[in-house]
Protein backbone atom coordinates (compact mmCIF):
# COMPACT_ATOMS: atom_id res chain seq x y z
CA UNK A 1 0.00 0.00 0.00
CA UNK A 2 0.83 3.36 -0.39
CA UNK A 3 0.02 5.75 1.62
CA UNK A 4 0.54 10.02 1.52
CA UNK A 5 0.33 12.43 4.37
CA UNK A 6 -1.28 15.83 2.80
CA UNK A 7 -2.44 18.89 3.72
CA UNK A 8 -6.75 19.27 3.10
CA UNK A 9 -8.15 22.82 3.85
CA UNK A 10 -5.83 23.71 6.00
CA UNK A 11 -5.15 20.63 8.23
CA UNK A 12 -2.64 17.83 7.72
CA UNK A 13 -4.59 14.04 6.85
CA UNK A 14 -3.74 11.22 5.22
CA UNK A 15 -4.75 8.84 2.88
CA UNK A 16 -3.79 5.56 0.77
CA UNK A 17 -2.49 6.43 -2.90
CA UNK A 18 -5.01 4.37 -5.27
CA UNK A 19 -3.88 5.03 -8.82
CA UNK A 20 -3.96 8.53 -10.03
CA UNK A 21 -6.09 9.38 -6.99
CA UNK A 22 -5.65 9.29 -2.66
CA UNK A 23 -8.53 8.06 -0.72
CA UNK A 24 -8.10 10.34 2.57
CA UNK A 25 -8.79 9.22 5.48
CA UNK A 26 -11.80 9.24 6.89
CA UNK A 27 -13.36 11.65 10.11
CA UNK A 28 -13.71 8.03 12.35
CA UNK A 29 -10.13 7.40 10.63
CA UNK A 30 -8.54 10.25 11.48
CA UNK A 31 -10.12 10.57 15.09
CA UNK A 32 -8.22 7.24 15.87
CA UNK A 33 -5.16 7.84 14.59
CA UNK A 34 -4.79 11.92 13.76
CA UNK A 35 -1.34 11.16 11.89
CA UNK A 36 0.19 8.21 10.06
CA UNK A 37 2.60 7.89 12.61
CA UNK A 38 -0.18 7.39 14.85
CA UNK A 39 -1.75 4.87 12.54
CA UNK A 40 1.59 2.69 12.08
CA UNK A 41 1.89 3.05 16.18
CA UNK A 42 -1.83 1.51 16.61
CA UNK A 43 -0.94 -1.40 13.74
CA UNK A 44 -3.70 -0.38 11.78
CA UNK A 45 -2.58 0.29 8.23
CA UNK A 46 -5.47 -2.08 7.14
CA UNK A 47 -8.09 -0.01 8.29
CA UNK A 48 -6.72 2.72 5.74
CA UNK A 49 -6.35 0.04 3.11
CA UNK A 50 -10.09 -0.82 2.96
CA UNK A 51 -11.25 3.07 4.12
CA UNK A 52 -13.51 4.06 0.61
CA UNK A 53 -13.67 7.89 1.19
CA UNK A 54 -12.93 11.43 0.20
CA UNK A 55 -10.72 11.48 -3.52
CA UNK A 56 -8.53 13.81 -4.28
CA UNK A 57 -6.54 13.45 -7.43
CA UNK A 58 -2.92 12.94 -7.07
CA UNK A 59 -1.50 15.55 -8.97
CA UNK A 60 -3.91 18.00 -7.11
CA UNK A 61 -2.81 16.75 -3.95
CA UNK A 62 -0.57 19.32 -1.46
CA UNK A 63 1.87 16.99 0.07
CA UNK A 64 3.39 16.95 3.01
CA UNK A 65 6.96 15.21 4.40
CA UNK A 66 5.32 11.53 4.75
CA UNK A 67 5.46 11.79 8.47
CA UNK A 68 5.23 15.69 9.21
CA UNK A 69 7.25 15.35 12.53
CA UNK A 70 8.77 12.45 13.31
CA UNK A 71 10.61 12.25 17.25
CA UNK A 72 13.48 11.17 15.06
CA UNK A 73 15.06 11.38 11.72
CA UNK A 74 18.54 9.69 11.90
CA UNK A 75 20.43 10.52 8.52
CA UNK A 76 23.80 7.64 7.85
CA UNK A 77 26.84 9.66 6.45
CA UNK A 78 29.24 8.26 3.80
CA UNK A 79 27.26 4.71 3.52
CA UNK A 80 27.96 4.08 0.01
CA UNK A 81 31.06 3.03 -0.98
CA UNK A 82 31.60 5.32 -4.25
CA UNK A 83 30.43 8.46 -2.27
CA UNK A 84 33.07 7.81 0.58
CA UNK A 85 35.60 7.53 -2.09
CA UNK A 86 34.32 11.52 -3.75
CA UNK A 87 34.31 12.89 -0.33
CA UNK A 88 38.00 11.71 0.51
CA UNK A 89 36.38 9.55 3.62
CA UNK A 90 38.10 6.07 4.31
CA UNK A 91 35.36 3.42 5.17
CA UNK A 92 34.49 4.02 8.71
CA UNK A 93 34.41 1.19 11.42
CA UNK A 94 30.68 2.09 12.38
CA UNK A 95 27.29 3.76 10.85
CA UNK A 96 28.24 7.67 10.93
CA UNK A 97 24.93 8.92 12.13
CA UNK A 98 23.87 12.91 11.97
CA UNK A 99 20.24 14.22 12.68
CA UNK A 100 17.53 16.13 10.84
CA UNK A 101 15.32 18.49 12.74
CA UNK A 102 11.43 18.06 11.37
CA UNK A 103 11.30 21.76 10.55
CA UNK A 104 14.08 20.87 7.61
CA UNK A 105 11.65 18.71 5.56
CA UNK A 106 9.42 19.64 3.04
CA UNK A 107 6.72 16.99 1.05
CA UNK A 108 6.65 16.57 -2.50
CA UNK A 109 5.94 19.22 -4.35
CA UNK A 110 6.83 21.92 -2.20
CA UNK A 111 9.68 24.43 -2.77
CA UNK A 112 13.03 23.88 -1.05
CA UNK A 113 14.56 26.58 0.26
CA UNK A 114 17.94 28.21 -0.77
CA UNK A 115 19.43 29.85 2.57
CA UNK A 116 20.11 33.20 2.15
CA UNK A 117 22.75 33.02 3.99
CA UNK A 118 25.02 30.25 1.74
CA UNK A 119 24.72 29.54 -1.78
CA UNK A 120 26.76 26.02 -1.11
CA UNK A 121 23.82 24.06 -1.09
CA UNK A 122 24.04 20.14 -2.38
CA UNK A 123 21.53 17.96 -2.87
CA UNK A 124 21.65 13.78 -1.91
CA UNK A 125 19.16 11.81 -3.04
CA UNK A 126 18.61 8.65 -0.55
CA UNK A 127 16.25 5.79 0.68
CA UNK A 128 14.39 6.38 3.64
CA UNK A 129 12.68 3.47 6.06
CA UNK A 130 10.04 4.56 8.70
CA UNK A 131 9.75 2.68 11.86
CA UNK A 132 6.38 0.91 12.54
CA UNK A 133 6.77 -1.06 15.59
CA UNK A 134 8.89 0.37 18.70
CA UNK A 135 12.80 -0.70 18.65
CA UNK A 136 15.46 -0.97 20.82
CA UNK A 137 18.09 -3.59 21.49
CA UNK A 138 16.98 -5.30 18.44
CA UNK A 139 18.77 -8.08 16.43
CA UNK A 140 20.02 -7.29 12.77
CA UNK A 141 17.41 -10.73 12.06
CA UNK A 142 14.78 -9.13 13.81
CA UNK A 143 15.15 -5.57 12.39
CA UNK A 144 13.34 -5.42 8.99
CA UNK A 145 9.65 -6.13 10.87
CA UNK A 146 10.07 -3.22 12.81
CA UNK A 147 9.98 -1.27 9.35
CA UNK A 148 6.51 0.15 8.41
CA UNK A 149 8.07 0.75 5.11
CA UNK A 150 9.70 2.67 3.16
CA UNK A 151 10.42 6.39 1.07
CA UNK A 152 12.50 8.78 -1.02
CA UNK A 153 14.59 11.41 1.04
CA UNK A 154 16.44 14.63 -0.26
CA UNK A 155 19.21 15.29 2.61
CA UNK A 156 20.12 18.80 1.21
CA UNK A 157 22.77 19.88 2.89
CA UNK A 158 24.86 23.18 3.17
CA UNK A 159 28.42 22.18 2.61
CA UNK A 160 30.25 25.57 3.69
CA UNK A 161 28.33 25.18 7.17
CA UNK A 162 28.92 21.47 7.37
CA UNK A 163 32.50 21.73 7.51
CA UNK A 164 32.38 24.89 9.54
CA UNK A 165 33.56 21.80 12.41
CA UNK A 166 33.44 18.27 12.93
CA UNK A 167 29.97 18.09 13.68
CA UNK A 168 27.40 17.70 10.28
CA UNK A 169 25.09 19.92 12.71
CA UNK A 170 24.80 22.93 11.03
CA UNK A 171 24.89 21.77 6.93
CA UNK A 172 22.43 19.51 7.67
CA UNK A 173 19.48 21.29 9.79
CA UNK A 174 18.72 24.50 7.55
CA UNK A 175 14.84 25.16 7.62
CA UNK A 176 12.81 23.80 5.13
CA UNK A 177 16.56 22.20 3.31
CA UNK A 178 15.76 18.77 2.49
CA UNK A 179 12.35 16.64 1.35
CA UNK A 180 10.92 13.38 2.36
CA UNK A 181 8.14 11.88 -0.02
CA UNK A 182 6.02 11.43 -1.91
CA UNK A 183 4.37 8.76 0.09
CA UNK A 184 5.46 5.58 2.51
CA UNK A 185 5.36 2.11 0.53
CA UNK A 186 4.88 -0.50 3.33
CA UNK A 187 7.03 -2.89 3.62
CA UNK A 188 4.56 -5.98 2.65
CA UNK A 189 5.39 -4.63 -1.35
CA UNK A 190 9.36 -3.97 -0.91
CA UNK A 191 10.51 -7.59 0.45
CA UNK A 192 14.20 -6.54 -0.33
CA UNK A 193 14.99 -3.20 -0.13
CA UNK A 194 18.52 -3.73 -1.19
CA UNK A 195 17.13 -4.76 -4.86
CA UNK A 196 15.67 -1.09 -5.36
CA UNK A 197 18.21 1.20 -7.54
CA UNK A 198 17.92 5.35 -6.69
CA UNK A 199 18.23 8.30 -8.88
CA UNK A 200 18.80 11.73 -8.83
CA UNK A 201 18.04 14.18 -11.68
CA UNK A 202 18.68 17.52 -11.17
CA UNK A 203 16.68 20.02 -13.98
CA UNK A 204 15.89 16.15 -15.81
CA UNK A 205 19.93 15.16 -15.76
CA UNK A 206 20.96 12.27 -14.19
CA UNK A 207 23.07 13.52 -11.11
CA UNK A 208 22.74 10.09 -8.43
CA UNK A 209 22.10 6.72 -9.71
CA UNK A 210 23.18 3.52 -8.36
CA UNK A 211 21.97 -0.03 -6.69
CA UNK A 212 21.23 0.59 -2.99
CA UNK A 213 23.02 -2.94 -2.83
CA UNK A 214 25.73 -0.86 -2.50
CA UNK A 215 25.04 0.02 1.01
CA UNK A 216 28.49 -0.76 3.22
CA UNK A 217 25.90 -0.79 6.28
CA UNK A 218 22.76 -2.78 5.11
CA UNK A 219 19.36 -1.90 6.78
CA UNK A 220 19.20 -4.59 9.21
CA UNK A 221 22.65 -3.24 10.88
CA UNK A 222 21.74 -0.02 10.74
CA UNK A 223 18.59 -0.83 13.03
CA UNK A 224 20.81 -2.94 15.15
CA UNK A 225 23.21 -0.49 15.76
CA UNK A 226 20.72 2.86 15.83
CA UNK A 227 18.16 0.84 18.35
CA UNK A 228 21.55 -0.18 20.29
CA UNK A 229 21.46 3.45 22.06
CA UNK A 230 17.83 4.85 20.88
CA UNK A 231 14.44 3.78 21.55
CA UNK A 232 13.18 3.75 17.98
CA UNK A 233 9.03 4.29 17.91
CA UNK A 234 6.97 3.98 15.04
CA UNK A 235 7.25 7.36 12.83
CA UNK A 236 11.12 7.62 13.96
CA UNK A 237 12.84 7.99 10.16
CA UNK A 238 16.33 6.22 8.92
CA UNK A 239 17.87 7.32 6.10
CA UNK A 240 20.18 5.19 4.57
CA UNK A 241 22.82 7.70 3.09
CA UNK A 242 23.64 9.03 -0.40
CA UNK A 243 25.58 7.62 -3.52
CA UNK A 244 28.27 9.14 -5.27
CA UNK A 245 27.13 12.58 -7.63
CA UNK A 246 26.41 15.26 -5.30
CA UNK A 247 27.18 18.42 -6.39
CA UNK A 248 30.14 18.79 -3.87
CA UNK A 249 32.21 16.79 -5.58
CA UNK A 250 31.96 17.80 -9.23
CA UNK A 251 34.39 19.46 -11.13
CA UNK A 252 33.09 22.29 -11.38
CA UNK A 253 30.75 21.86 -8.60
CA UNK A 254 27.38 22.09 -8.28
CA UNK A 255 25.00 24.25 -6.56
CA UNK A 256 21.38 24.19 -6.03
CA UNK A 257 19.83 27.43 -7.48
CA UNK A 258 16.43 29.04 -6.97
CA UNK A 259 14.47 28.05 -10.31
CA UNK A 260 16.27 24.16 -10.05
CA UNK A 261 13.69 21.14 -10.04
CA UNK A 262 15.52 18.53 -7.81
CA UNK A 263 13.62 14.40 -8.33
CA UNK A 264 14.47 11.66 -6.24
CA UNK A 265 13.24 7.97 -7.79
CA UNK A 266 13.68 4.87 -6.55
CA UNK A 267 11.94 2.27 -8.17
CA UNK A 268 9.15 0.92 -6.28
CA UNK A 269 8.68 3.43 -4.71
CA UNK A 270 8.20 6.73 -6.41
CA UNK A 271 9.87 9.95 -7.25
CA UNK A 272 9.90 12.79 -4.75
CA UNK A 273 9.96 16.07 -6.75
CA UNK A 274 10.83 20.01 -5.41
CA UNK A 275 11.49 23.08 -7.09
CA UNK A 276 14.38 25.08 -5.38
CA UNK A 277 13.52 28.60 -4.35
CA UNK A 278 15.59 31.65 -2.62
CA UNK A 279 14.64 32.43 0.75
CA UNK A 280 12.28 35.26 1.43
CA UNK B 1 10.14 33.11 38.26
CA UNK B 2 10.80 29.25 38.69
CA UNK B 3 8.83 26.91 36.40
CA UNK B 4 8.65 23.35 36.75
CA UNK B 5 7.05 20.67 34.12
CA UNK B 6 6.08 17.37 36.69
CA UNK B 7 3.89 14.29 36.51
CA UNK B 8 1.06 14.64 38.73
CA UNK B 9 -1.90 11.27 38.98
CA UNK B 10 -0.28 10.42 35.84
CA UNK B 11 -0.63 13.28 33.48
CA UNK B 12 2.00 15.94 32.75
CA UNK B 13 1.59 19.34 34.24
CA UNK B 14 3.73 22.42 35.62
CA UNK B 15 3.65 24.62 38.25
CA UNK B 16 5.41 27.64 39.63
CA UNK B 17 7.64 27.35 42.07
CA UNK B 18 6.89 29.26 45.36
CA UNK B 19 9.38 28.21 48.34
CA UNK B 20 9.31 24.84 49.20
CA UNK B 21 6.00 24.51 47.10
CA UNK B 22 4.85 23.70 43.56
CA UNK B 23 1.57 26.02 42.74
CA UNK B 24 0.23 23.70 40.25
CA UNK B 25 -1.27 25.22 36.87
CA UNK B 26 -5.29 24.90 37.36
CA UNK B 27 -7.41 23.40 34.79
CA UNK B 28 -8.34 26.87 32.95
CA UNK B 29 -4.57 27.50 32.15
CA UNK B 30 -3.55 23.89 31.37
CA UNK B 31 -6.42 24.02 28.79
CA UNK B 32 -4.98 27.49 27.26
CA UNK B 33 -1.90 26.14 27.52
CA UNK B 34 -1.16 22.24 28.02
CA UNK B 35 2.45 22.51 28.30
CA UNK B 36 5.60 24.64 29.46
CA UNK B 37 6.61 25.25 25.95
CA UNK B 38 2.70 26.35 25.14
CA UNK B 39 2.72 28.84 28.07
CA UNK B 40 6.18 29.87 26.85
CA UNK B 41 4.60 30.67 23.06
CA UNK B 42 1.72 32.16 23.96
CA UNK B 43 3.94 34.65 26.13
CA UNK B 44 1.72 33.77 28.81
CA UNK B 45 4.07 33.39 31.69
CA UNK B 46 2.79 35.92 34.07
CA UNK B 47 -0.44 34.08 33.96
CA UNK B 48 1.25 31.39 36.02
CA UNK B 49 3.04 33.86 38.16
CA UNK B 50 -0.49 34.92 39.64
CA UNK B 51 -2.48 31.28 39.72
CA UNK B 52 -3.04 30.34 42.94
CA UNK B 53 -4.37 26.01 42.76
CA UNK B 54 -3.20 23.16 44.31
CA UNK B 55 -0.20 22.79 45.65
CA UNK B 56 2.37 19.89 46.25
CA UNK B 57 5.70 19.90 47.99
CA UNK B 58 8.81 20.37 46.26
CA UNK B 59 10.10 17.35 47.70
CA UNK B 60 7.41 15.31 46.93
CA UNK B 61 7.03 15.83 42.98
CA UNK B 62 7.81 13.85 40.14
CA UNK B 63 9.83 15.60 37.76
CA UNK B 64 9.91 15.78 34.28
CA UNK B 65 13.01 17.49 32.03
CA UNK B 66 11.77 21.39 32.23
CA UNK B 67 10.38 20.75 28.85
CA UNK B 68 9.33 17.35 28.21
CA UNK B 69 9.34 17.39 24.50
CA UNK B 70 11.07 19.80 23.01
CA UNK B 71 11.36 20.36 18.94
CA UNK B 72 15.19 20.79 19.26
CA UNK B 73 17.96 20.04 21.58
CA UNK B 74 21.05 21.70 20.43
CA UNK B 75 23.75 20.89 22.23
CA UNK B 76 27.20 22.92 22.14
CA UNK B 77 30.30 20.68 22.50
CA UNK B 78 33.91 21.72 24.18
CA UNK B 79 32.98 25.07 24.33
CA UNK B 80 34.68 25.31 28.11
CA UNK B 81 38.07 26.36 27.00
CA UNK B 82 39.89 24.25 29.30
CA UNK B 83 37.89 21.22 28.48
CA UNK B 84 38.74 21.61 24.71
CA UNK B 85 42.35 21.31 26.43
CA UNK B 86 41.21 18.23 28.19
CA UNK B 87 39.86 16.44 25.10
CA UNK B 88 42.90 16.89 23.04
CA UNK B 89 40.63 19.58 20.85
CA UNK B 90 41.94 22.79 19.51
CA UNK B 91 39.94 25.81 19.28
CA UNK B 92 37.37 25.84 17.20
CA UNK B 93 36.37 28.48 14.40
CA UNK B 94 32.22 27.87 15.11
CA UNK B 95 30.40 26.09 17.94
CA UNK B 96 30.80 22.52 17.46
CA UNK B 97 26.70 21.08 17.47
CA UNK B 98 25.37 18.11 18.05
CA UNK B 99 21.64 17.05 19.05
CA UNK B 100 20.13 15.17 21.47
CA UNK B 101 16.64 13.40 20.99
CA UNK B 102 14.25 14.51 23.58
CA UNK B 103 13.80 10.91 24.96
CA UNK B 104 17.78 10.95 26.09
CA UNK B 105 16.54 13.28 28.95
CA UNK B 106 14.91 12.59 32.65
CA UNK B 107 13.31 15.54 34.69
CA UNK B 108 15.48 15.60 38.09
CA UNK B 109 15.08 12.81 41.07
CA UNK B 110 14.45 10.28 37.96
CA UNK B 111 17.41 7.76 37.37
CA UNK B 112 19.85 8.25 34.67
CA UNK B 113 20.28 4.50 32.55
CA UNK B 114 23.55 3.26 32.81
CA UNK B 115 23.50 1.16 29.32
CA UNK B 116 23.76 -2.57 29.04
CA UNK B 117 26.04 -2.33 26.08
CA UNK B 118 28.30 0.21 27.23
CA UNK B 119 30.04 1.20 30.83
CA UNK B 120 32.03 4.44 29.53
CA UNK B 121 29.19 6.77 31.01
CA UNK B 122 30.03 10.13 31.83
CA UNK B 123 28.65 13.12 33.36
CA UNK B 124 28.79 16.86 31.84
CA UNK B 125 27.12 19.72 33.91
CA UNK B 126 25.69 22.24 31.49
CA UNK B 127 23.80 25.63 31.66
CA UNK B 128 20.90 25.15 28.68
CA UNK B 129 18.41 27.84 27.69
CA UNK B 130 14.91 27.52 26.62
CA UNK B 131 14.13 29.66 23.84
CA UNK B 132 10.74 32.21 24.16
CA UNK B 133 9.88 33.63 21.19
CA UNK B 134 10.61 32.11 17.68
CA UNK B 135 14.37 33.03 16.53
CA UNK B 136 15.51 32.61 12.85
CA UNK B 137 18.09 35.14 11.53
CA UNK B 138 18.43 36.73 15.01
CA UNK B 139 21.43 39.27 15.74
CA UNK B 140 23.74 38.52 18.76
CA UNK B 141 22.71 41.94 19.89
CA UNK B 142 18.78 40.75 19.44
CA UNK B 143 19.76 36.95 20.98
CA UNK B 144 18.71 37.51 24.96
CA UNK B 145 15.13 38.56 24.31
CA UNK B 146 14.72 35.39 22.84
CA UNK B 147 15.19 33.31 25.39
CA UNK B 148 12.77 32.38 28.21
CA UNK B 149 15.33 31.11 30.71
CA UNK B 150 17.69 29.05 31.61
CA UNK B 151 18.04 25.38 33.91
CA UNK B 152 20.51 23.02 34.18
CA UNK B 153 21.37 20.24 32.36
CA UNK B 154 23.30 16.61 32.20
CA UNK B 155 24.86 15.79 28.94
CA UNK B 156 25.48 12.08 29.31
CA UNK B 157 27.57 10.79 27.09
CA UNK B 158 28.67 7.42 26.75
CA UNK B 159 32.39 7.89 25.20
CA UNK B 160 33.04 4.81 23.29
CA UNK B 161 30.11 5.17 21.00
CA UNK B 162 30.80 9.01 20.91
CA UNK B 163 34.15 8.01 19.01
CA UNK B 164 33.06 5.31 17.13
CA UNK B 165 33.47 7.62 14.67
CA UNK B 166 33.46 11.87 13.44
CA UNK B 167 29.80 12.28 14.58
CA UNK B 168 28.91 12.43 17.98
CA UNK B 169 25.07 11.18 18.02
CA UNK B 170 25.22 7.77 18.98
CA UNK B 171 27.24 8.21 22.37
CA UNK B 172 25.01 11.59 23.01
CA UNK B 173 21.13 9.83 22.52
CA UNK B 174 21.44 6.85 24.81
CA UNK B 175 17.54 6.53 25.83
CA UNK B 176 17.37 8.57 29.18
CA UNK B 177 21.51 8.70 29.33
CA UNK B 178 21.12 12.51 30.34
CA UNK B 179 18.71 15.22 32.54
CA UNK B 180 17.18 18.53 32.31
CA UNK B 181 15.98 20.63 35.14
CA UNK B 182 14.83 21.07 37.94
CA UNK B 183 13.09 23.81 36.52
CA UNK B 184 13.25 26.99 34.54
CA UNK B 185 14.08 30.18 35.72
CA UNK B 186 12.80 33.03 33.68
CA UNK B 187 14.98 35.24 32.54
CA UNK B 188 13.93 38.83 34.28
CA UNK B 189 15.72 36.82 37.30
CA UNK B 190 18.99 35.84 35.09
CA UNK B 191 20.09 39.46 33.88
CA UNK B 192 23.78 38.26 33.03
CA UNK B 193 24.35 34.67 32.68
CA UNK B 194 27.83 34.82 32.01
CA UNK B 195 27.79 35.80 36.07
CA UNK B 196 26.47 32.25 37.40
CA UNK B 197 28.78 29.84 37.98
CA UNK B 198 28.23 25.83 37.92
CA UNK B 199 28.97 22.99 39.78
CA UNK B 200 28.99 19.15 39.12
CA UNK B 201 29.06 16.79 41.97
CA UNK B 202 29.36 12.85 41.80
CA UNK B 203 28.17 10.93 45.21
CA UNK B 204 28.92 14.41 47.04
CA UNK B 205 32.49 15.08 45.50
CA UNK B 206 33.35 18.00 43.45
CA UNK B 207 34.19 17.21 39.73
CA UNK B 208 33.17 20.36 37.43
CA UNK B 209 33.23 23.62 38.72
CA UNK B 210 33.63 26.56 36.77
CA UNK B 211 32.35 30.50 36.08
CA UNK B 212 30.07 30.21 32.97
CA UNK B 213 32.27 33.22 31.73
CA UNK B 214 35.14 30.71 30.65
CA UNK B 215 32.81 30.32 27.53
CA UNK B 216 34.58 30.84 24.33
CA UNK B 217 31.25 31.20 22.45
CA UNK B 218 29.06 33.16 24.36
CA UNK B 219 24.88 32.77 24.17
CA UNK B 220 23.75 35.46 21.89
CA UNK B 221 26.65 34.76 19.51
CA UNK B 222 25.05 31.34 20.07
CA UNK B 223 21.51 32.12 19.30
CA UNK B 224 23.04 34.24 16.53
CA UNK B 225 24.89 31.16 14.72
CA UNK B 226 22.15 28.55 15.58
CA UNK B 227 19.34 30.85 14.44
CA UNK B 228 21.06 31.63 11.23
CA UNK B 229 20.25 28.16 9.62
CA UNK B 230 17.23 26.72 12.07
CA UNK B 231 14.06 28.94 13.12
CA UNK B 232 13.91 28.25 17.11
CA UNK B 233 10.75 27.63 17.98
CA UNK B 234 9.45 28.47 21.98
CA UNK B 235 10.70 25.43 24.35
CA UNK B 236 13.51 24.83 22.07
CA UNK B 237 16.17 23.91 24.35
CA UNK B 238 20.39 24.92 23.72
CA UNK B 239 23.07 23.87 25.79
CA UNK B 240 25.78 25.79 26.08
CA UNK B 241 28.67 23.08 26.93
CA UNK B 242 30.68 21.53 30.00
CA UNK B 243 33.81 22.82 31.33
CA UNK B 244 36.91 20.49 32.21
CA UNK B 245 36.65 17.44 35.02
CA UNK B 246 34.78 15.03 33.58
CA UNK B 247 35.56 11.59 33.74
CA UNK B 248 36.75 10.61 30.79
CA UNK B 249 39.59 13.44 30.51
CA UNK B 250 40.61 12.39 34.20
CA UNK B 251 43.68 9.28 35.27
CA UNK B 252 41.91 7.45 36.32
CA UNK B 253 39.14 7.72 34.13
CA UNK B 254 35.69 7.75 36.39
CA UNK B 255 32.63 6.56 34.98
CA UNK B 256 29.44 6.63 36.02
CA UNK B 257 27.91 3.70 37.66
CA UNK B 258 24.49 2.08 39.31
CA UNK B 259 24.24 3.72 42.32
CA UNK B 260 26.03 7.03 42.10
CA UNK B 261 24.06 10.32 42.49
CA UNK B 262 24.65 13.13 40.40
CA UNK B 263 23.96 16.65 40.81
CA UNK B 264 24.56 19.73 38.79
CA UNK B 265 24.50 23.56 40.70
CA UNK B 266 23.96 26.85 38.73
CA UNK B 267 23.94 29.41 40.98
CA UNK B 268 20.84 31.16 40.93
CA UNK B 269 18.79 28.52 39.30
CA UNK B 270 19.01 24.94 41.60
CA UNK B 271 20.36 21.48 41.71
CA UNK B 272 19.51 19.32 39.28
CA UNK B 273 19.78 15.77 41.04
CA UNK B 274 20.06 11.93 39.53
CA UNK B 275 20.43 8.68 40.90
CA UNK B 276 22.30 6.08 38.45
CA UNK B 277 20.41 3.01 37.40
CA UNK B 278 21.34 -0.19 35.64
CA UNK B 279 19.51 -0.67 32.34
CA UNK B 280 16.88 -3.60 32.67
Amino acid sequence: MRIASIQLEGRPVYGRVDGDQIVVADAGLLARYPSLADLLAADAVAEMGVADGFKIPVADASFNPVIPLPGKIICVGINYRAHMKEMGHGEPDYPVLFTRFPDTMVGSGQPLVRPRNSDNYDYEGELALVIGRTAHHVAAADALSHVAGYTCLMDGSLRDYQKHGSQFTPGKNFHRSGAMGPWLVTSDEIRDPTALNLETRLNGEVMQSAPVSDLKFDIPYLIEYISGFSKLEPGDVISTGTPAGVGFARDPQVWLTPGDTLEVEIDGIGVLVNPVAAED
